[in-house]
């Protein structure tokens, strides 16, 4: 048999670099995790108390395809919260995370061979993902002048069908402004170009909150997750927005592609919503581990960084030292035992020369990391200026 | 915004049915569950257990993206245990429930306008899925005569990229031999058409057990779940066995498109393969409960079912009553607070004239809705001739 030719998408190079740290774990080497997107704290105790309970008491069977009602309504209030925003629960479907939602999101607006722009450095799986739906992925190259971010005048001539961004976004941390936000979304409804946002790390900000897309527009739709900020990444569950009349086709989609999200992880999800002290409290960990790194890694020789508005993300120039980041990451994972990500996985273009840090993880561990990489960088490249 | 196309697919209207029964049940009525395709008994006592234990113990992030090594291992065992058969855990890919498996063999093993074939009447959510993802689905309509299952002689002239095969199947409950699966493989193998099989029933057998495509080719995506034979639905837990050269391929999707299956679900589909004495006990029920529709749904007038080998459907040809099944199960609803699904989910073109009847509750439920089902027709056909 044969593999299709739109199955041939590229590996997403954080999970092998996630499987190599693994392997050296497993051969009896301490790592320090510096690579994946993932808080290293369970999910909210509220979340896991609301599952024991659940699993003593029901049967936890296929929920209704667009979530459990009162996690709609959670969800719905939860806008509310965050944004001041009133969003009827009619319009939020439940879905097994974020990678759901962009399945379901490109299938419901997007045929075969349409044009969906993303900005580079991105969240290398929208990318792979409009490639095995069979529409073209336009990677519009960011300046780090606009923040990392595309602005309307790279939209010209472009023609297309969609664009999906982020903000806070994944590599680099940066946000657009209510008003870059307001500019993009106008141009892209000024082109007939269908505006995806991606907020998944809405929460995880440090100077000023993140402006949601609902906020300027009810034609959009906006993705979100429990991965992040609820510190709920393995359990799958997640969350979108849609305009009104797009509910049904989505629920359709969503009944035959998925059926419904885990429901155990509903139920889970539904308890996150309480928990705001301890989500708050591991809000408080990555702005300490965020203040660290800022302080830490210019020290090491990792000096081209500019600071992250939101996220747990650290994106670094580091063409003074090597156009290949995959090898050099690779060494550092051997030699220093920090598993950091390639720029490559953000960036074919560009990224051989940029690393992502994540600074996910606890303060200690982000600490013994910079320790690890300062060694390392001093002996690797000792006649290296730091700051040169 | 405009919706696309392919979006545009039918609902799934066993879980349109569902939410109007879950209506009927909010406003005070009781409600006997024979439409949707799910256990009521929980996940077995281990799989709860081993969650709940993991859940004190660790984050439960991401796994790697084929799954935990642990479970694949545990799914190999069971090929052994089930079938005889020796399958490199390699080859073996957890998925969030078949629907995940679904999507991911699709794009793995087709191109947007490739033609794949199904039986009708079968699963409606595998015609629906092909068309979200830009392919043409071939609707073959099978005959009683044949067990409802595709023969060779169909694929003639059809020109198939693919062909997808449940055996037992859903809605018929019937099987394939040995012969004639090996017959249907090895004509696809001839025509260059990818074979798929759906073994999400397997398990879940009264005569004699259900034979795996595995048995038969290597070359060839075999798909099941832990939802049906394990009783876990709302988990979304399934895998896949895949050849070992597509093993990268699918991977690379997986890591895309879903990151990981749900981590709590794989921890709780590994206790799960540990509950043999509670699983088989709950097909001892499904027993029980095929006797009993067996023997009494002739009397209740419907008489036009032919023994299911395994599964937990009847398929019953009511075209002496109705040409409008939707109607009909609406009005079973409403008049005998029994839920029941329309052929038309199984069979756009013949459907109208069938309904399935899932016995998949307790054997008390069965009961009850027999006795409904027997009273309301008894008064909504008071002339007919039982077995006319």
């Amino acid at each position: 048999m044969q593999v299709s030719r739109r199955s041939q998408v590229d590996p997403f190079i954080v999970m092998d670099v996630m499987e190599a740290a693994a392997k050296a774990e497993a051969s009896g080497r301490h790592i320090i995790h510096m690579e994946v997107g993932q808080p290293s704290t369970p999910a909210p105790v509220g979340a896991r108390a609301a599952l024991a309970s659940a699993m003593e008491e029901g049967a936890l069977g296929y929920t209704v395809a667009l979530g459990l009602p009162e996690l709609r309504r959670g969800i719905a209030d939860l806008y509310q919260r965050w944004y001041g925003l009133t969003i009827s629960p009619e319009r939020i479907v439940v879905t097994a995370g974020s990678s759901a939602a962009f399945l379901l999101a490109f299938t419901a607006l997007f045929d075969a061979k349409d044009r969906v722009g993303l900005g580079l450095p991105g969240y290398p799986s929208y990318r792979q993902i409009l490639r095995a739906l069979s529409l073209q992925d336009v990677g519009i190259e960011t300046a780090a002048a606009n923040r990392f971010q595309p602005v309307p005048s790279d939209l010209e001539g472009q023609n297309l069908d969609g664009l999906i961004v982020a903000s806070p976004a994944n590599p680099s941390g940066t946000m657009l402004s209510r008003d870059a936000l307001a500019d993009l979304i106008q141009a892209c409804d000024a082109n007939g170009t269908k505006f995806i946002s991606d907020e998944i790390y809405h929460g995880i900000q440090y100077e000023g909150r993140a402006i949601s897309a609902l906020e300027i527009s009810d034609d959009v739709y906006v993705i979100n997750s429990f991965s992040k900020y609820f510190s709920m990444t393995g359990w799958r569950i997640g969350w979108m927005v849609v305009p009104e009349d797009h509910v049904r086709t989505v629920e359709r989609l969503a009944q035959n592609m998925f059926i419904c999200a885990p429901h155990a992880a509903q139920v889970a999800a539904l308890g996150a919503l309480s928990c705001e002290a301890e989500t708050e409290a591991n809000l408080e960990v990555y702005k300490a581990n965020r203040a660290l790194m800022l302080e830490e890694l210019p020290k090491a020789g990792f000096t081209r960084i500019a600071p992250p508005d939101g996220a747990f993300y650290i994106y670094a120039d580091v063409s003074e030292y090597t156009d290949d980041s995959l090898a050099f990451a690779s060494e550092i994972l051997d030699e220093a035992g920090v598993a950091v990500t390639p720029g490559l996985d953000f960036d074919a273009g560009r990224g051989g020369q940029w690393l992502r840090f994540s600074y996910a993880r606890s303060t200690a561990d982000m600490a013994e990391g910079i320790k690890r990489l300062a060694a390392y960088m001093a002996k690797r490249f000792p006649d290296h200026e730091v700051g040169a």
